[in-house]
């Protein structure tokens, strides 16, 4: 050891290192801290503080008096060898080998005229000082200690968000019925772990919300792809399929965008009362209606009992803040919880007690009007500058509702989408492709390109822009 | 529908219940829109609006001039009887049904003298005010848009995190290797998926933290226990036990407060070698080590393909912000990275971004020393106030390090818990049992009366009160 300003720490470490590679051996001495301090120039506190934590963690023995000896070290191969590379390959569980070759979303990629990826708001849209204030309250509320909260979400965020289902949904239940969730996505997560096994199916729009598909999936479950049209799932296809699940958007069908009429709800709902199966409703941005008021849920058609309804704050307030909810049927109620519970113990107090505070005030539904104008309005502009460039040369669908419209560019064949999707890219525009969204077998796979466009985290000028890039791209 | 203060959604609703109870049936029109607003008192466009409302959702079609008519719908048994019973049983996965027992934690109960509670912190304890700054300058952070963060937690957390564990716990891995999850829950939650199928077993200490048992178990996989002495697991009880992962607490064994030593460490870390398995440490506590510096983690044994940590903020700052951090070996990174994914996107992205801000500032070095102090104050008082009261009528175990201890009151015959619990709780004092952490089979159960004692959540009176108290229980 170098003499000098070593520390205990050092001491600590550099003896460490010697016990290991066996430079003291197991029955050898150490020097006594006095020598030891002596030849290092430190003081004698020095060297025992060394000694000390050595000897807590079990590399060397002392009895008073004597000289420390180094205790006997099992040393497994790997340490001796200092290698960390493993020598037979990880064993996993099904559901990880279901999960290792799932395709993560695009990557997001430098669009410095318009990135037209569905999902995102604009940083102009959150209330930044009212939530601010909300999180401030929510860490100023009077509490007896910290301590974990309620598994199945803060009781005064779930008697807040009782009242505002009713109001805004016309969806009846109890707080004891609504479970708060770190997001939508752990809903489906809990939903896909308690009622689906490998021997099951579960019915999924064609074309889909991907990440659900994955989620059900991963469970070893097998998909039945129902498509989609103008009028949201085709239900007739229903009778005769044997599931245990069924994941529908019928607000607001994503990615397609239709509203599932009542005669198709009513038809959904007596093939799982039949079958004894879940609808998961998925209302994700159904805050958006444009021409009515939001349709309401599955629930507003009384059967409690099958439905799982599933909302979150990712559309209305930021996709970060990891806030959703569920309403579940009374008799599923105690196992989501312990799901939950085993999941992440609960989803975070403050932004639970901040999202209460925001409902409780009326500020969460003042701000989804003022975000509802202002998304409007990048609608009308995007819808506009569309038709106006490509007239009858595109359909759009889905355009009532929701943060995103599907554009189909009927005189593109599919087979250009690669291209197509690559040169609006380095032109500077982002777009995104509907066809990935449709499961492998599908008959109703479109023939041209067609394109998701998401619109809610853009200003106008780029949404006017990013379309005279397409339009562009389009006709060279 | 009466004549009066209607509203179009109050129109809307009680022409809703009278096609669904088949007041209205299928082919039959509605009034025409102006006869309906005569009879209503209102104006034609607050009937319009109802019918509109009605026409999107499917229960009525209409053609321009001719009356709306009410649409054909397939009505569910259920429905039509208004119930919202189950006919059958439902069916659970695996998992769900492995939970659907399992015991949650202790209730929480009304303690005025103190309740000992394992787990809670003061709130004087915690940061307020730095906590909302850092919270306030997440929401101030420059960002293009509101959108998904990565999965595997924000970069400048992870590094920040890297650098800590490197100065704190001697910890040597790259940022790439840290997984943010929502809580250690979700990690033990995370392992338990990954790595155990129902033909595994698992290796676990007795007595043990109950919620890490619960949750590798509820993947189907079998525990074996290793019974606890003074220096953690019994690790000479490993060879030849076929498992695919050990749960250890080597730092503070959770309860008994044992820290394991390197030749212990070693063992473990050699029969993980042999065995293919996993070693999940859980460092739930080791910030709180009153005698000699944080003892370093596994990886300071440098063998990383074995091992994955598991650290969390629920000791440092509050258990309910749900924010931990795992270091994972290299080729785990990918399959972990994809199930946090699926089970919550990522975790909250401001309370990442204000844990950030607090590493890189120094505040939360600062902050654990400050309430280190405080603990060790509470535990010093606890402890002496116990040895002041029963002398030598008790033991304690595991008082140098952590927010708990273990006391045998050991005149106390295990039988007579259950009324010592009630008499106290009765006297206002909560007390919890360490009997409920030994798994069942245990041939080490204690035969006298345990209790694992929280302090951090008390003040020092309240702790000298509550000792006070529980003299009085036990003399009479």
């Amino acid at each position: 050891m170098k003499r000098g300003q070593i520390g205990s720490k050092g001491i600590y470490e550099q003896l460490k290192i010697q016990i290991l590679d066996k430079t003291y051996s197991p029955g050898d001495r150490l020097p006594s801290s006095r020598a030891l301090a002596d030849e290092l120039g430190v003081s004698r506190t020095t060297v025992t503080v060394a000694y000390e934590q050595l000897m807590a963690e079990g590399f060397i023995s002392a009895r008073p008096g004597a000289r420390a000896q180094v205790m006997p070290l099992a040393l497994p191969v790997a340490i001796r060898k200092g290698s960390d590379r493993r020598k037979q390959a990880v064993s996993f569980s099904d559901f990880a080998k279901s999960i290792v070759e799932m395709a993560e979303p695009p990557a997001k990629m430098k669009c410095p005229v318009a990135d037209f990826r569905y999902g995102a708001l604009a940083v102009t849209d959150f209330p930044v000082n009212p939530w601010k204030k909300a999180l401030g309250m929510a860490l100023g509320s009077r509490r007896e200690t910290l301590s974990y909260d309620d598994p199945q979400g803060n009781l005064r965020l779930r008697t807040a968000l009782q009242a505002y289902l009713w109001r805004s949904k016309a969806i009846q239940c109890s707080a004891e019925q609504i479970l708060i969730v770190s997001g939508s996505q752990q809903g489906l997560d809990l939903c896909s772990r308690i009622l689906l096994t490998p021997e099951d199916r579960f019915v999924i729009e064609n074309p889909c919300y991907v990440m659900a598909m994955n989620t059900f999936a991963a469970s070893g479950a097998k998909p039945v792809s129902i498509d989609v049209d103008a009028e949201g799932m085709q239900t007739s296809a229903l009778p005769g399929v044997k599931a245990r699940l069924a994941y529908v958007t019928p607000s607001h069908q994503f990615p397609l965008g239709s509203v599932m009429g009542v005669a198709r709800r009513m038809e959904l709902l007596q093939w799982a009362s039949v079958n004894n199966a879940f609808v998961v409703e998925d209302d994700y941005d159904s805050e958006y209606r444009y021409d009515i008021k939001p349709v309401p849920s599955l629930y507003g058609l009384r059967d409690e009992s099958q439905v799982i309804y599933l909302g979150t704050v990712s559309k209305t307030l930021a996709p970060f803040l990891r806030i959703g909810y569920m309403v579940i049927p009374k008799d599923l109620i105690a196992v989501f919880r312990k799901a939950k519970m085993l999941a992440d113990r609960h989803s975070s107090l403050l932004e639970q007690e901040a999202f209460a505070e925001f409902l409780e005030s009326g500020q969460y539904e003042r701000h989804i009007r003022r975000i509802r104008r202002k998304n409007s309005q990048r609608r009308d502009v995007l819808v506009e500058t569309l038709q106006r460039r490509f007239s009858d040369r595109i359909e759009i669908q889905g355009d009532n509702a929701g943060l995103h419209i599907v554009v189909w560019l009927k005189d593109l064949p599919e087979k250009m989408e690669p291209y197509f999707l690559e040169s609006a890219q380095k032109s500077g525009v982002g777009v995104y492709s509907v066809k990935r969204l449709y499961t492998s077998k599908s008959v109703q796979k479109p023939r041209c390109v067609g394109l998701v466009m998401g619109y809610s985290a853009l200003t106008e000028k780029q949404i006017v822009a990013g379309v005279d890039v397409l339009y562009k791209v389009v006709s060279s």
